[in-house]
Order: C-alpha cells, then structure tokens, then sequence
C-alpha cells in the first residue's frame, strides 16, 4: 500500500536495526484518514471472505480494526491486555510474550462474542515474532471459531512471525512490509 | 444523541446501581457503525473551536475518538497507561486512579506531538469520577495547550465528574447522560 510505505518513509525513525518508531501515525498519534484507507484496503483484500467478526488486540491495533469493520459492516472485538472488573467469567485467554515490552501478558475476551458461527479476521498493527497473531489464533481457536486470515499493517519481513504463521497455514496480508532497517533506512519489500 | 441511548437501552447491561455495562458496543466489542454517529456528533459540536489534534486514553477511547478525528481531519492522540520501551523521554505524565479497576495508573502523552499551539479536544467513552479527564487535562496543562472542550459518550450523571469538570470552566459535551441506575433500568438525563 503506496500511500503507507511514504507515511512510513516520510514519518517512521529506525531507532535500531529490528525497531522501527511509528508513533507518529499508528501507536501513538494516529492519522484518522491513513487509518480510513487501511480499512478499505483491507476490506477490499477480504471482501468475498464472508468475514462476521474482526479481532484485535489493545490499543494499537484498535484504529485500523474499526476503520475495517466499517468498510466490512462487522463489529470489531479487541482482545485485553489485563483483566478488568467489568470482565471476569466466561473468558478466552492466551499468554502473549512481547519482546519489545520484555514481558507476558494474559490476553482475553468475553465468551460472548465470538462463537463457532463466526469467520473472524484477525487485524493487528505489527507483525514481528508473531507471538501476538498466534495468542488471536489460540484464542480463536478456542471457540472453533473460523479464521479467515490475518491482516497486519506493517510486517518485519526479516522476523519469523510472517513465516510461521503462513507455514501454519494461515492467510496474511501485510499492507507493507519492511526487508531490512539499517542505518537509518528502511527498505520494503517488493510485492508480487 | 437518540441512537447512541436506544443502544445502551437494547444492549446494556446494569450490573449495580453504579455500573454499566457496555461491553458489547463500546468497551470490548465495537460497534463500528456506532462509532462513526459518534464521530460525525462530535465534530458537529465542535466544528467551530478550530481543534487542531484530539486527545484520548486507552483503550475505550480511541474508537469514538478516532472516527472524530476523520470528521475533524486533525490528528488523534491516546495516552498511554504504561510506559513503553519505545516511548520513555520527553513525556508529559499525570497520576489517574481508576476507582473501577481500584489501581493508579501513570498516563502519559510524547511531548513530540502536542504543543502550545495547539487546541485540543479531549474524547474518552465514560466520565463518572472524571479521574481520567482531569488526568488529561493535567497534561494539556503542561503542554500549554489550549482546552477547547471534553466529548463524552456516556455520563454518570450521578457522579461527581461532570459537575467538577464544568466548574472548572471547561465545557464538556456528553452524548448520553445518565440520571440513574437502578434496579437494572437506566434513566438518562433530559436533554436541554
């Protein structure tokens, strides 16, 4: 998506050769238009998939996931990180191990609403280790729920996540994603 | 705002004479749709402040406040709850204490994005204590910004934080006020 990849350019800092900073328009101030053409393009790669239901994980992930329910007319679920008060019984929990936080969260969702009628898309901001997507996957599974695929903004192409979970036999649709960070430069891979 | 309450009506659910729940459109399912009203409701009341970026909290917040970002066309920024390994210096930080969750929460905003020249609208989905609004405002204050106002899209009304918030001087806009909870039934508040 050429409009993301100049964004990225334009507005991203690669702070190391694994992290790229898009805190300027994804994790930290969000840009509402770029967020709008992420969810119609991720509508339009997942049209004809007869998607019921889209879930995300707190908080980055939440932006794109609604801009795409809205293009799909589905509701959107986002899994949380910890357990609230108003959220206790009748749970999905996966453990979650973020290297970028260097920490295991528990996340969960509510029984009730996602059941084994629903064909969910998973939607998340990044694509590294992929140990968040495989969490959605586990929770997901758990309600013999159907997964349609997953669409991930910006993929780390040269992390493992993206592999793994295709190996597993899972769709991914990345919107852009990144070859290498070195010195300072980011290089996309080339689509097909 | 008619729809927004007929929703709380059909798929709220009271579980005291305090809480609300409104996990099935707002606070962990989203209601897409539901969002874009809210959107549209909020940058009409606020069309004419000249709002340059919005300000809100994870995670409930940023669907309402992302949807009044596009109608705005102005950036949107959530506050953090914890810090990340990607967000450390140059902070601006307020103590909130979430009387639901009974745990303090250090919020913080990068001093990147919000500066003096700036006119502001706070969103967040609830006010009652209006902990979290004041925490907000804490933190304009320090950027110099200029308040413009705070959207709300559900009052207790029969809390605390509204009227202290409104007495403060600020003007606080919110979508459905509610009078009451009270054995499982919800009463809003008249509209003016």
């Amino acid at each position: 998506m050429e409009r993301l990849k100049q964004k990225i350019l334009a507005e991203g800092t690669v702070l190391s050769d694994t992290v790229l900073k898009v805190d300027a328009f994804l994790n930290h101030q969000i840009d509402p238009e770029l967020m709008e053409d992420i969810g119609k393009e991720f509508g339009k790669r997942f049209a004809d998939d007869g998607i019921t239901k889209i879930l995300t994980l707190e908080s980055s992930g939440i932006a794109p996931a609604v801009m795409t329910g809205l293009v799909l007319q589905t509701p959107v679920i986002f899994a949380r990180k910890r357990k609230s008060l108003t959220l206790t019984d009748h749970l999905y929990s996966a453990s979650v191990y973020s290297f970028t936080k260097e920490e295991t969260n528990e996340i969960s969702i509510s029984q009730s609403f996602i059941s084994s009628e629903d064909t969910v898309l998973i939607v998340d901001d990044f694509l590294a280790n992929g140990q968040a997507v495989f969490g959605l996957i586990d929770i997901l599974e758990q309600a013999k729920a159907t997964i349609a695929g997953i669409g991930i903004v910006i993929e780390k192409g040269f992390q493992n996540g993206g592999e793994a979970i295709r190996k597993a036999g899972y769709r991914v649709e990345s919107l852009a994603t990144i070859a290498e960070l070195s010195e300072g430069n980011v290089a996309f891979k080339e689509e097909n």
